[in-house]
């Protein structure tokens, strides 16, 4: 299949008949024009094609005031207000395990903000934590296109501090060594349920050494 | 607390000092004039409040076409129109599985029908469930006040079977026999976690007699 970046640059498959290739698939970069929410769209997509996961990223809540019915025609939303939503962005089933995350995009280059949250999204993570579900944020570095994926513990533990006048943002070099870097690949673009299978290691380590 | 029922009728609450009440709390009648959808995300409210699930409706997806931003106040949505959703409308956590339903009424006495069902719902229900997803419906037959849980895969037998000239809805008997009634209680008002243990129970006799 040939396909174009929106640039008009056509794209180049690697050929799948080469062994070498198949082994090692190549680290591509992020599609140029593509928000992180496209991107993990088309991850999502891909990896429900493929029997591997189903995740969806939620609707806009609308606050809907006035409809009008035409006649012979659908129904007109004719005014209505954007709602802040309840919970994150992103949910769904992966091998029996409940997903939950949000996506964000930073241009800083050395920390992430934590203004990025709102204080119901992490009060939605921590209920959907203690209901055992695996919870964590996908974040993107834009200038650096650089994705990490950081469980929701660690972000727990810069916003709580935070409060007791700790710093606003979590460092780069706290996520590098605490998230997990996520390549971008062919298919999907964005493999984050790699990430996903290191965090449920470690989380099945945790239970082990507890008992 | 006294609250009245929009009739006006004082609800008598239980006294909950009283041992012989507390044992087997007094069946309930559904709220008059709430619809299932209500009645549930009261019961979601009060799970989520006792820590027991997380578990939204999703927003209704909306195609927004025309925003105006006014001066000094909020975005007005001026034209959108109502998409079709591609999931369920409930989904969330509990003890760690993900939880998949949808919630329907019917006014027919005798039977459920599948008209009431979309294909994609039904094709986003198979996709959960091969992801070892925990799926069914709730279903309200209006007239007889009565609600029950339906595991997905006894509503994938009449939704398959309906494509070979088979029966268009889905018997009430069969969902009597097959389905977990819910009575109405007080808190929550529909204690479907219940059904949905015994849910689990099944599922995990299924998978141990498979072994």
């Amino acid at each position: 299949m040939n396909f174009h970046y929106p640039s008009g640059k056509k794209y180049v498959t690697v050929d799948s008949t080469s062994k070498k290739h198949i082994k090692k698939s190549p680290t591509q970069f992020g599609k140029r024009g593509m928000s992180l929410e496209d991107e993990l769209n088309e991850s999502n997509q891909y990896y429900l094609s493929h029997g591997k996961a189903v995740v969806h990223k939620k609707p806009t809540p609308i606050q809907i005031v006035k409809v009008d019915y035409p006649k012979r025609s659908a129904a007109v939303i004719k005014e209505a207000y954007f709602r802040q939503a309840s919970t994150t962005d992103y949910n769904g089933v992966y091998q029996g395990y409940y997903l939950d995350f949000d996506a964000k995009e930073t241009k800083n280059k050395t920390a992430f903000p934590l203004d990025n949250f709102h204080k119901h999204q992490i009060n939605h993570m921590k209920a959907c934590l203690a209901a055992d579900g695996i919870c964590f944020t996908i974040i993107k570095f834009v200038e650096l296109d650089q994705i990490f994926l950081l469980s929701a513990t660690n972000l727990f533990y810069f916003w709580d501090q935070q409060k007791k006048g700790g710093r606003k943002s979590i460092p780069l070099n706290y996520v590098k060594k605490n998230g997990y870097l996520i390549n971008y690949h062919l298919n999907p673009l964005i493999p984050y349920l790699d990430a996903v299978d290191d965090l449920l290691i470690k989380k099945h380590e945790g239970e082990h050494n507890a008992k």
